[in-house]
């Protein structure tokens, strides 16, 4: 049997009209930038495979920039990287049969084994346009037809403010995409949250939920600007205990801290491609970026990214060193380790297609629901089987 | 790709038009009672999981009476049981944003996170009817909106009497639970047991096949009873020697009991929604009941129960210790682990659907064929994709 | 689900209309004669399993001559194999229910368990025409209405000569046959060979390709006849540098050997049922020949025999001795291990149906278009799921 015009069955996408391409895009969005690598892991000359929507991807740093190549030779599909054969700096040489691409554009130049072959310099293999920024390598999955929009337009605000130093590290997580981006944005899931031991690392206030209706989304949908669900915690009637039958049998943690600075999230916001931005976390004066970046149905790139302002280089030094030495096993692998558990759990779910008509959301799933409308009106298109 | 209306392909089902939905009740039949555990496998207070037609199940005792919730939170799809959460003892609460559920209606009592969502009180987990007798557990796989039939409509008839003393142990088989109903049912596979050490141990005579068209089989099909079907042996015209050629290369056992009581199987019947019940096995005065209940399309719980009618608590107490000492290891794991063999082999042909249209059944198969009908007229409906 | 009338979708083979029936063929070709075991590995009496086109086959030698059988019991399907019972030596019986076969027609001659069932006489189990030459042990994989062509149309030319002495040894590839093919017979894989120990040792020459356009492709399709498609490389233009950008980056090697012999493949030439003959390959005077044998849709038997005309009891038992010696490690082990690496790659592009529409070749896989075409129009029919 083939695969179907699309991931996902069109019976079911029917069913949810106001976003129907969002329960489509099983393997992603087209046409978007997305963060593959930190740059750090891609030295000069280093190749270095990594997948994206699907799609197996060499990556290769010539000269300080990072060429990004489809990993699959044109001509009968094997993978480069089985056997890396590189003869010159700029060229990449297929071990088959000597097809020999460049890196810049992924031109064919030569062919060793059939130098005369009227092929030569009028096919290409896929070359994705590659961009860096804040310490990540990002790539544009795009069609052949489809210039690359700014990078700008992919990321949440705020990221690539000059005076924003960032720090991250990365993960892979067994599930799908959208898990990810709706575990991180969902603001009740606090709820798993309360035996962090960032709780009292940062004598942060945590509470146990908020009551329903209490929040206030604002959509981001400016032309030319990032497209972005944005949910302000100001707004959320927070809750301190949770009751079972009249009986309080969780409660929240309201600290105060010695220093007298308040410690509380004070915003999150969801933006295509798939982008969390959590404000003031893990700590006042930092921001949270998490992408949920598609690997295959049921694997996301989970990179983690903490920013802070800084004023001169001292200061991006010692948010570097805060980042590895407080928040990498503090917040990233004792806060966030719960929400890879919990999406590890939601997959179990999520991963039959048929299940996201099957969920039953509530009130404080609101923004969810317009994080999945944003994403069909915005998104520049979908991942498809043919595409692979 | 979506799941399909039935497990199994329709332009196969209508070439059986009088067993259809036998071929289609892969994952079994709606609406009737299983055994899902024993009854010593569920201590006060304990909270057990298992599968029955591809539907995770919890199960709580709770002051003596079992519960049963399916494993699966209604608003996010995520198991209860991949971290229990039990505040109070007739609630569960959901880890991931605390719904909380009563075990005895999963009727949606409270949400931590979110207290004052309108969906409490008013959304419930489905909660399956829950029955115990003579030591197992049997749980109602039921639609909403059908009312439990009474459990002795699903179980053999004599399993539910008084004077019955019953005692079982059971096993988890890689076969669907047709393949064992087949295998427990067929009157010729007496064939595979002739080394069985029960031959010996019960003195017990053993044909090695019958002649054809020798069996006698009754249908049972009166409403408001069990319905099976009947093979009695007594009619059975028995063969002690297997022939190759006109030669005898095989030989039945025909013992000569010391006490001179004959030791016969006088009986098997095959009762909905899959439980076999063989008459004077594994000895004379003893019935055996085996379930083959659906856990999923490749597994069955095999539940083999050994009963014997008794006067007293003495005679009760003799049976559960022959049970022990006798029946598990000479009969159970001597006996009939040679049917678990065979439906291990079985399944690598029924596994495909198509398979059911390629056997070459023969006169001896007849009584298969009549509970294949039999089911058709009968089963209360079948699991399909969508109830998962 | 049920399997599709293919085991590829329509839709991909009305896209290449004039190979349609290779690209159908994913389990290979029936009514064709197909090795399926080295005669030495079947003993006199013994019992072996092999695996063609998906067909489980049990294979018995009786009194010199080698039968073959389904490994599947027409009753209920189990293997034969899962625990053989043999009560005379031209019979097989079946464990579950004593239903025996004659090895020589697969005819049901009686069932243990069943003595009188009007079966017996009138069934039969599918017994498949087996032939040895030069060998090897050939199954000729047929429709119940076909009868066997002669073996000489489904060899190539030369492989039965009187005069020809063979030795050989057999791998499992975990690709696609046809994958082993083209693999096979692709004029340009001389490319990953430079490294082979073969090529010292022989003192051959061997280019790193050859100009496009310069083979010259002969089909072979007389009625009564094999049916190939030959590659005469006295044709080819070899290059002996490859060059990348104007810089030679990899060299050929001209040899010239000592006694002053060139040693230089002269042609390939691929055969129906998918069968190399390479010729002066491993060196001058001998004749490769190489079989790719569809065993699953992801496997198939690789059988290499080598040959060399001889004309005496003498120069065969030499021939012998220098497969075992010389050809053994330094060519099957050291040249042809690189062709399985590349089928091994290749299958993970042509494992996906839709990826034999996404390939891009070029005028160097001229033949392997050839080759496609001659199958679709020559082969007598293909292996589709309901075969199995």
């Amino acid at each position: 049997m083939e695969a179907p015009i699309t991931f996902v069955d069109d019976r079911l996408l029917r069913k949810v009209p106001s976003w129907r391409t969002y329960l489509a895009a099983k393997l992603g969005f087209r046409n978007h930038w997305y963060p593959i690598k930190l740059s750090r892991e891609i030295g000069e000359s280093q190749i270095v495979t990594a997948t994206l929507c699907g799609e197996n991807i060499l990556l290769k740093r010539i000269d300080g920039k990072v060429y990004a190549l489809r990993d699959r030779c044109i001509h009968r599909g094997v993978p480069f990287s089985e056997k890396l054969e590189c003869y010159t700096k700029g060229t990449i040489t297929c071990w088959y049969h000597g097809f020999t691409y460049k890196w810049e554009t992924g031109e064919l130049c030569d062919i060793l084994a059939s130098p005369d072959s009227k092929a030569i310099g009028r096919q290409s293999v896929k070359s994705y346009p590659v961009q860096e920024a804040k310490g990540a390598v990002f790539v544009f999955m795009g069609d052949d037809d489809v210039k690359p929009h700014p990078l700008c337009e992919d990321v949440p605000p705020m990221f690539l403010d000059e005076d924003l130093a960032l720090e991250g590290d990365s993960y892979m997580v067994q599930s799908n995409w959208r898990v990810g981006c709706e575990n991180g944005f969902d603001g009740l899931h606090v709820y798993i949250h309360r035996t962090s031991p960032l709780v009292n690392d940062t004598q942060r206030s945590l509470p146990v939920g908020h009551t329903a209706n209490s929040g206030q989304i604002v959509l981001h949908e400016v032309d030319g600007q990032p497209k972005g669900v944005y949910d302000e915690f100001a707004h959320h009637v927070s809750l301190w205990e949770g009751q079972v039958e009249g009986d309080v049998v969780v409660r929240g943690v309201r600290n105060t801290r010695t220093d007298g600075v308040p410690t509380r999230t004070t915003a999150a916001s969801l933006w295509l491609p798939g982008v969390l931005r959590v404000d003031d976390f893990p700590d006042a004066g930092r921001h949270q970026f998490e992408w949920y970046v598609p690997v295959s149905e049921d694997e996301h790139y989970y990179l983690i990214m903490i920013g802070k302002r800084v004023t001169n280089p001292q200061e991006a030094l010692d948010h570097e060193q805060e980042f590895w030495n407080r928040w990498k096993p503090v917040s990233l692998d004792g806060f966030n380790n719960q929400d890879i558990e919990a999406r590890l759990a939601l997959q179990k779910f999520y991963g039959r297609d048929s299940a996201w008509l099957q969920e039953m959301l509530i009130e404080g799933d609101h923004p969810i629901i317009k994080w999945r409308e944003l994403c069909h009106r915005h998104n520049r298109g979908v991942q498809r089987p043919d595409h692979l």
